[in-house]
């Protein structure tokens, strides 16, 4: 899964919940993704308001024996356009964005330059992760909150704009405990245009820069394919009422399974085929 | 205002209530702009749910003497993936898409092959104009619907995908006439990443290859630059509380007057320098 030279990084959202000590699967493959004893990792604890949080990933990517694992936490706007941050991930190889409340990424990093470096890099080679809510906010087009519920209603989900780092997927996450495929159908029913992932808790979605997924962890990654709905009736659904939405392609996929965004098809992982 | 050879065409919201008769200044700069008599522009009706609304626009342009002006009913997402549809589109020199509910756009022609041209050709150097729906409907994040006021408050603005010609803008209309200081402002709110623009009826925005902005009609143009917020606290506010933003910068603009979306610089119209 190493990118080419020149490629894009790898963009790495988890359904949140991961494994961080025994069994931690998904933050020993990014570390290995990331160069193993010579990966330089950053994390961005600012989504969570615990003070420890970037501490436990500090020790857990240790005990991982990365090169280098070390938590910047990012609380104001002015903090995103300190020289010495900026440096840190100039030079890492790869960022771990943690899970808390997605609005605290939007609003603190969004416009400044942490945010523009963050974009570049990750064009240039830089894999940037993020779970639970740093999931969320590793698109363009981020699920901010909503309501749970296995049916799409007018008014159930609240998009805003995210990272951007792409803008052909739409991520949500704790998506079966939480019951979020409604939230994230009627985000696809406003606009039929990007393809939705639901990321089960311990799960990630490592999406190279061929733009194939390759699924990672103990639970399912539901894929929901819009492009082919033949009709969406968003708007002229009355608020709180459920939408018609005909036509939807849906995937599950499990650890190991593949799914590329640039044929639609899914296909099973290799020791199941 | 004539693109470079390879540069993306104009993209150029209005802001709805554009005279369409007697100085029909933003119409008729949109005729030259796509070739005055060798001009083909193809109307999309789709936001309105009124038949003549096409053939208005198609008389419009017609008193300008364009060389072609042809309404394309889009009623259906089927009619997106129609050869003839497509290949009007991709001989046209100008697409002009009219108001309605932008949710009509969003919903027909999202991930449709209409959609997908609509974003290759403009940046190709086809020029795309929208008025109050279609103007919402131009950019990465379209505002679908909000509350009227000043103030920004948590959850007065609904945020979605739209045709994506630019992630660098958002833009709302019949700015002055409904209000719509408040639901722009919580749109930066949730992520201060782009700079918001508020068309008043009978409005224009020109934006050219050079995403320099220049304002054309009888009413403002607000500008909101968030780039410098010190603060944003919609990750904090309570639903339908006012939102805690400082920092921001506004610029009203109007007929004749440019703005720099490089620069962020405003500049007077020549006539009053």
């Amino acid at each position: 899964m190493a990118p080419k030279a020149g490629a894009r990084g790898s963009i790495i959202p988890v359904g949140g919940g991961e494994k961080k000590l025994r069994d931690a699967e998904i933050l020993r493959r990014f570390a290995e993704l990331c160069g193993g004893a010579s990966a330089r990792i950053v994390i961005i604890p600012t989504a969570s308001q615990m003070k420890e949080t970037g501490r436990r990933y500090e020790r857990a990517f240790r005990e991982l024996k990365v090169g280098e694992a070390r938590s910047i936490p990012l609380e104001e706007r002015a903090d995103c356009e300190d020289a010495r941050v900026l440096e840190a991930i100039a030079s890492a190889t790869g960022v771990f964005m943690t899970g808390g409340n997605q609005l605290r990424l939007s609003t603190n990093l969004g416009g400044t330059s942490v945010c523009s470096l963050l974009r570049e890099r990750n064009a240039e080679g830089l894999h940037v992760a993020g779970t639970s809510a740093g999931a969320s906010y590793l698109s363009e087009h981020m699920i901010a909150m909503g309501d749970e519920g296995p049916t799409p209603r007018n008014g159930m989900v609240t998009l805003v704009p995210g990272l951007g780092l792409t803008n052909r997927l739409i991520i949500d996450q704790h998506f079966r405990q939480r019951d979020r495929l409604g939230r994230l159908l009627a985000a696809l029913a406003y606009n039929p245009i990007a393809t939705g992932i639901g990321l089960d808790e311990d799960t990630a979605a490592f999406i190279g820069p061929d733009d194939t997924i390759e699924v990672v962890g103990s639970g399912g990654l539901t894929i929901v394919d819009p492009s082919d709905i033949e009709h969406s009736a968003m708007d002229s659904t009355p608020k709180g009422k459920p939408v018609s939405l005909y036509g939807i392609r849906l995937h599950i996929l499990a650890h190991g399974d593949r799914y590329s965004m640039v044929t639609k098809k899914a296909e099973s992982a290799p020791e199941r085929r």
